[in-house]
């Protein structure tokens, strides 16, 4: 006998077993509904890229997570560390083969060797959906109101986007004759929430002093309602541009489709990244705001610069599917489950298990999902099965019932029986009680 | 300006657009309402694991051919090359959280630094499916049957699934007196159709000798028809015994179930590994039989020897996605398309575009994907753009249509309108042209 090697896995790493990976695959086809019927398109790209390619410009903390190594042909490579990069890369090597504007989505996993002692995991599932090659309203808007469909489908309307804009907050702190800091100062009031208004006011004083961290600290404060909070944010900017344009005509369309309640104007949003230049925006679950914003991103002036000389504007958005998945299961909106399998036929009789396949086989034609036990065994040990599996509905036949033409069904959540009825009638009976 | 890095991607990995990777998604879906029809459960498992535990008992080829490396914290990791070893270690970890029998499927990539001169990619998709924790008739049948609904649930029905049973040819062999060659036998015999029959016998002689090698070539013979087939076997192997017992009531099921049609008992079926224990098969597109097997598996006594004492048997196969989805693009059967959108809003007025957002949500609300073309453009360069997506019908509404209350549909297949409808009347003609 051979010695046993421990299975076990890495840190940060994770089985999906059936009750999680069902409800994954059940979130990310309603996800995938959503975004093809606005039209979005799913790409993929390799796990494994050039490191060349993947690390860019480069910044010391991605640098340090990358899963990083040279390849049996001596090629330095990495494992994509997140999905915005590899698109990059994507628009510019396949820009010859693709229309614009290009609306694409792309769910899968990444890998970051992240600290996991702050609960993160060093795989996990991104979701990043883009429309790339136009810079306009209607862009922006579709962005917008499909990170609320896409969650509306996921049974949780109600939920909060708020947005504000990085034009106007750039010519604001260009009015202030602060601009040169203006990374440093988004950083600092992205970290509002986390560190509270006063650290915020010391650290933006820091910056440049008590009076324009004041000032920065009126800036981000919304006002009630959007139009109002956007009048102020032209005030302190020198007036309207643009920019405020912009959003005054995304907010058009959201009037005119009466989704005023889902929109705040909050110029407390910044999004850290320098990346983006046009509008940028977090989503709240209304009733678990606690977790954090599940969907955010923002309009960038050039995707793929690294990559090519073609400038390719665009706006998009993340879902992190993990936290929003633990919010579906917090709000009572999970549907996990341990299998999807509705009807399961019994096996008492040896010599009757090709008639079960057939019976299964009628069930499934009329739109169930239902299996065969595969084992002869007493009931006991059957319906454990069933129980550990989640199946509701048991067909129960031996000899006699075969003869007769009849089987039993047997609900297993409330141990009623409909017994002597043909399979006909099962099929009819099962279907009713599964409605 | 800094300087572009070119965007390649290393050799054997592929992006997919989105022609490939919609095409893709259906096909998976497919599979997989097809397995969870059966009772399947859905896994998955880390891409990275430890070496030692992908490794194995480990062999020279998989060895060389493992993307393997040192991660951050000095831990000799290697990124999955097959999901077979995952779902191994998978069971051995799990154990205690799941119920016997556990029918699982998997569907996801793996990575192999193979020899792309074959035209072999490095990085492809597999999708497995077994049923661990039990040796029974009923789920050979199950397996077998379901690799056959797998093909017509993707529009190619007429497959056929060759099968034969290891257990009796290595009682064969037993008999013969040459059981010690058995592993250099099997894996000579599975060229059969490679290297054709000279070769192979001149093979077989050198293992053993001129008689039995033609005693191995008259066993691998097919008979006319299952059961003459199966009594020849039995009377070579010594007799009918456990292994052609099992052979004998997969049949009757297959009978019962009127399938006979698509399945042969074929014994040159051997499969190279020495991994299988009992039944094992291929399957074969009738109309395109050049392409080999797309579908295939057996056996084997014991799933999870290397990391728990437990012993699992079961049956399980492996569908070889990129031959398979190959063989439906060659048949016609792949319905490529570039987007999945059916219906486009056309922006012909600026002031319009929260008007046809709105238009939009009712399509998309009546179950069509739609989509609104984001910039204010001339016909031509919309029409193209349809054109490139493969979008079937436009939506053409200015501000007298709005007015009006009516909207022109227009098919971009024949270049029909209808003009003056309502939004209403749109719909119904839309669901009708795309019926």
């Amino acid at each position: 006998m051979s010695k046993i090697i421990e299975p076990k896995i890495l840190k940060g790493f994770r089985d999906f077993l059936p009750a999680v990976e069902i409800e994954r695959k059940r979130v990310i086809r309603l996800l995938e509904d959503n975004f093809e019927s606005y039209g979005f398109v799913p790409i993929d790209t390799p796990a494994l890229e050039y490191t060349e390619v993947l690390l860019g410009k480069g910044s010391g903390e991605t640098d340090k997570q990358m899963y990083r190594f040279e390849d049996n042909g001596k090629r330095d490579v990495a494992m994509r560390f997140d999905l915005t990069i590899p698109f990059a890369r994507f628009m510019a090597k396949n820009r010859q083969d693709l229309y614009l504007p290009f609306k694409r989505y792309h769910i899968n996993k990444v890998w970051r060797g992240e600290n996991t002692q702050r609960g993160r995991y060093r795989e996990f599932t991104q979701c990043d959906f883009d429309i790339v090659g136009t810079d306009c309203a209607s862009a922006d808007f579709e962005i917008l109101t499909m990170m609320r469909s896409s969650l509306s489908a996921l049974d949780v309307p109600n939920c909060t986007i708020h947005l504000s804009h990085r034009g106007i907050f750039n010519r604001f702190l260009d009015h202030l004759g602060i601009k040169e800091q203006s990374v440093e100062i988004l950083r600092t009031v992205d970290k509002l929430a986390k560190i509270g208004r006063d650290e915020v006011l010391r650290l933006l004083t820091e910056l440049s002093d008590a009076e324009k961290a004041e000032m920065i600290l009126d800036y981000i404060q919304k006002e009630d309602g959007f139009i109002p909070t956007l009048e102020k944010l032209e005030r302190l900017a020198g007036g309207p541009a643009e920019d405020s344009g912009r959003l005054r005509e995304i907010w058009s369309f959201i009037c005119e489709l009466g989704l005023e309640d889902g929109f705040v104007l909050n110029p407390s949003i910044t999004r850290g990244l320098d990346y983006y230049t046009g509008i940028v925006y977090e989503t709240f679950l209304d009733d678990l705001p606690g977790i954090g914003s599940v969907c955010s991103g923002g309009r960038y002036n050039n995707l793929a610069g690294l990559y090519t000389k073609e400038s390719l504007p665009g706006v998009g958005s993340s879902i992190g599917l993990d936290r929003l998945m633990a919010g579906l299961e917090e709000l009572g909106r999970s549907a996990a489950r341990s299998s999807n399998t509705q009807v399961m036929i019994m096996n008492l009789e040896k010599d009757l298990v090709g008639y079960y396949h057939g019976l299964a086989d009628r069930f499934r034609k009329a739109g169930f999902c239902c299996e065969v036990y595969h084992d002869t065994k007493k009931f006991g040990p059957q319906f454990k099965f069933a129980e550990a599996k989640g199946i509701p509905l048991a067909v129960i036949c031996g000899g006699n019932e075969k003869e007769a033409g009849t089987v039993n069904l047997k609900d297993m959540r409330n141990r009623e029986s409909y017994e002597g009825i043909s399979p006909e009638d099962a099929l009819k009976k099962a279907e009713e009680l599964l409605k």
